[in-house]
């Protein structure tokens, strides 16, 4: 199944980095003590895993169309809840794109030691790359981006059994990085922890699955379903076994090269297998990037639809709505790799906050769930959600306590603002909708045939073939038609009245002089008083020409005060704006 | 004079990095013999200021009310020239802010050694509060502006006499920077042409004055000639000064601190006094930065009046064409600090080909200037700017070949693209203005009083307020109105119609159902479909509704297809957009 390597991207890519993650947390104070305890705490990782692929299987079972953390809660929980699952799976997203951006661009350092100077730069320029990509609208459907996930996982197995024969035979080799790892500190409760805590950050992506469910070939929900197993089996083998490798080939975490670059140097020497596992960890991690930019929209379209974001993220078809989604997301994701210097490792606590929140308000949705249904089995299923939701809440708080003063508690200022602004954008439509709204007794009051004196208003900038077109509609709907001239230049007002005097017309221009380079303000000046003069039954039309270019730099040339003008004018409850074409045949030129 | 202080700082605030450039070139090649070479150096380029100087005030006299190499080159060389001029002071300005605010933020550097991991940072957060103040208008004019000019006069005066007589006395203390200095190579008069088109920076900031007579007090010029000559005194004492003390108390340069934060060290040490001198230098540097902000929009203007730059700098009054004009310099410079890691040292190249290449073409406008007026003392002032021309050219060209390859070839490629899109640009105007012009003979012909039929289609999302107004107005100008609505919801379509027919209109109802989701398609399609098959003498006029909202951040959650609709619409030559305001009384929400 493609959709597979599609989803798992993002799951099955944090094997790149949570070894690493935890090793970074010991080995200052455990020393060679550490590798022991990254087993142990490899193995807890994987109970967690298995206890979160049987709770999201149930969750796919009873959302078919695809819930996602943010509908598990609305539906079950509160609203409120709701809320903060999507904004939790917001902040997952952009931090999707941050830290597998940024684990990607480390695996080719890795590599390619002399790169290390260009990180950020390289970081952000992959993240332009997508984001140019997403806008001009790349099939994610297509066959050929199942091929890189197929790659990571066979050249991760072939490194891990090879790696284990190899160790099993001969011994260790010489480690890539020889530093002298010392014991500072003791084991504490804290220490373990604060690894565990930084190893669920292999489990970051699993979440995406279920989000994604109606992408699924039919039967999706069947499909989704082998998906999450698979999924859990490889994560199970790649993370276990990597944690293993890191043991037998005295990995140490440095930075670059990455712990996994350091387990294939010593597994395949610098040979090409070592290019090519790190060739396909970027490449993995870098779809995993690319989910986020088909997940963000999507979520963002959902939380449009139930009046919580702007509307416009509801509107397809035109790729406009999408566009902002992908911009707003790429945006956020390379102002944090700045901040953050294209460092996986100061990213991930901020990740894993956002992750674990969403998991946390699925499982105790489901749980509600099942236990309103009742239906058959239903005990079975809330002690299995139950487990689910108990273990993920503890895990969240872990998180949030022992990564708080390394970014967590970023993610926990974020939340709030984002609920909190979802909720004014909901209550401003629904105060809209009131005011606009009317009542089956008023419909049949109205009067549509009302009688209007127009007053239509064209403001020239000189007596040109535009000027004489808006001129002539401006006079097709009313005799009263004003035309109107602002001009900084005495000599060009003169000409114009003179011009205007050979016009066969009845029309009134109004010429003004003004001598301090001010066009927009008396001309706004001058309508705005008529508009406030004319009493009930006149309605004010401004007739705007606006040149329409066919060469793409034209617009840039023409109409730029036609926006500032038209809403400026619009501010007068008084004025309409029509807004007349005049077309440049400029292809031509 | 206060506009001594403000159009001074972006001269004097050279010195801040000019004995630096020339000894980074000769430190490393000649040893300890560059002290005695800096000073020759130094030399050669307060005689190159003299000249400049004198030339500059004739160019002053000739163009009283504010020249600036643009005018010059334009009026007495051909249009090509002034475009280059343009080209390279839009250049000159645009370095004037990466170079200004790099030098600013190294002096603060050198006084706080710890914040040099966030020099990127810096520099950029220092560009845009810069931006931010300048959109707002911060009033130039202001005495306030002075203070810091007078105050780094002083400081570097003081630091200069103090510094001599110091050294007099006791000799040099032991140097900042305690390194070994080895000559490596041989004096060349290669090197000492490196240098010197290094040293040459120290005249980066001359040309302002000419370019801003206008903004002086009346009498403007003779104020201006008397800034120009009190300007170069004061380079003379301050440049010549730092050279002596470079040498009297072994600066070397370093990146941080800077040479003048060594001599300040040796002759204050650690004191209050070496704070001020580092806090001053920042100070004028940013002062200097700000120039730009005003001098590029007001170039921009002046080339804009000409039609070689979008019509939209001309605008004044409503701060539009301003703010443009200040993001876009703000943007590119931000864009070369980061290119260039807010290294000093490393924009100075492109800086000086600009600047030198505007001073070059000055003095030749005026050579030409001279010989064509004939006017009484010609053959001296074409003498005087024809030695400024020779000199400035030669040096232009040594400038263009000792930093070539070390970013001179920017400049070199960009001043084609920027000529050349000038040129595309005023032909454009140029065509468009030949296309929309009426002869005499034909403005008589003009009828003005055609008949027209008017169709009005008016989209609705549904049957309200909004909706009600749009078409009362539409009904106002004929009675061929159409309503029309795409629903991507059977149930809200049925409801829809059976609102509609309470109504008591005989407008008709178009209501369509969509099932993709898309609004904005078959809406646009209906429309071109009436517009194409309206036969000669039909106009067709769409009235789009749009919402008028009084809190700031409710115009993003309306309105965001109208834009796209109407954009779209106009590209319909038979098609007049009306945009009809409904104001939200969102203020009392
Ligand atoms: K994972
Ligand atoms: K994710
Ligand atoms: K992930
Ligand atoms: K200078
Ligand atoms: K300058
Ligand atoms: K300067």
């Amino acid at each position: 199944p493609f959709g597979l390597a599609v989803m798992a991207s993002d799951a099955i890519s944090s094997v790149a980095y949570a070894a690493e993650e935890i090793l970074i947390v010991l080995i200052g104070t455990i020393g060679l003590m550490s590798y022991t305890w990254l087993g142990w705490i490899s193995l807890a990782i994987i109970g967690l895993l298995f206890i979160l692929t049987i709770s999201y299987i149930q969750i796919i079972k009873a959302y078919p169309h695809g819930g996602g953390a943010y509908i598990v809660a609305k539906e079950n929980i509160g609203i409120r809840s709701g809320l903060i699952a999507a904004a939790s799976l917001l902040i997952d997203y952009i931090l999707t794109v941050a830290v597998s951006a940024s684990a990607g661009v480390a695996a080719i350092i890795s590599a390619f030691p002399n790169l290390s100077q260009y990180k950020v730069e390289l970081v952000v320029g992959l993240i332009i790359i997508l984001t140019i990509l997403n806008l001009r609208g790349i099939s994610e459907s297509s066959r050929i981006f199942s091929v890189p996930t197929y790659l990571f996982i066979i050249s991760m197995i072939i490194m891990i059994i090879y790696g284990m024969i190899k160790y099993t035979i001969y011994g260790a080799p010489a480690p890539m990085i020889n530093e002298q790892i010392k014991a500072t500190g003791e084991l504490s409760l804290f220490l373990i922890l604060r690894a565990f805590s930084s190893g669920c950050s292999a489990l970051t992506g699993l979440e995406a699955v279920s989000n994604s469910v109606p992408n699924f070939k039919e039967p999706s929900q069947k499909n989704a379903k082998i998906v999450m197993i698979l999924l859990s089996s490889l994560i199970l083998f790649i993370f276990g076994g990597t944690s293993l490798l890191a043991r037998f080939y005295h990995a140490i975490p440095v930075g670059y090269p990455t712990v996994v670059a350091q387990i294939a140097y010593g597994v395949f020497g610098r040979t090409f297998m070592f290019y090519v596992v790190q060739f396909t960890t970027a490449i993995i991690l870098i779809m995993a990037c690319n989910t986020a930019f088909t997940g963000f929209p999507m979520l963002m379209y959902v939380i449009a639809r139930d009046g919580f974001a702007p509307r416009q993220f509801t509107i397809k078809g035109k790729r406009l709505s999408l566009s902002v989604g992908i911009v707003v997301l790429a945006l956020v994701a390379c102002l944090l790799v700045v901040i953050f210097n294209a460092t996986t490792h100061r990213l991930i606590p901020l990740y894993s906050v956002g992750v674990f929140l969403s998991f946390t308000l699925a499982q105790i949705g489901m749980v509600i769930n099942w236990r309103k249904s009742r239906e058959k089995g239903w005990k079975k299923r809330v002690t299995i959600n139950g487990i689910g939701a108990g273990i993920t809440i503890l895990t969240t708080l872990i998180i949030v306590f022992e990564k708080f003063s390394e970014g967590a508690w970023i993610v926990t200022v974020l939340i709030p603002v984002i609920v909190l602004s979802m909720i004014s954008i909901k209550k401003h439509y629904d105060v809209v909708a009131d005011m606009l709204r009317i009542s089956k007794e008023d419909l049949a009051k109205i009067n549509l045939n009302s009688k209007v004196n127009h007053i239509m208003i064209v403001p020239i900038a000189s007596l040109n073939k535009a000027a004489i077109n808006a001129l002539q509609y401006a006079r097709s709907i009313t005799d009263n038609v004003i035309a109107i001239n602002i001009s900084t230049d005495l000599q060009a007002l003169d000409k114009l009245k003179s011009r205007w005097s050979e016009l066969n017309t009845d029309i009134a221009l109004v010429a003004k002089y003004s001598p301090y380079r001010a066009i927009l303000t008396p001309l706004l000046k001058y309508i705005n008083d008529i508009a406030n003069a004319a009493g009930e039954g006149n309605r004010i039309t401004v007739v705007l020409p606006e040149f329409i270019t066919h060469k793409w730099w034209g617009q840039l040339l023409h109409n730029h005060t036609s926006f500032f003008i038209r809403e400026t004018l619009l501010r007068n409850e008084n004025v309409v704006v029509s807004t007349y074409p005049y077309h440049l045949k400029d292809d031509e030129i």
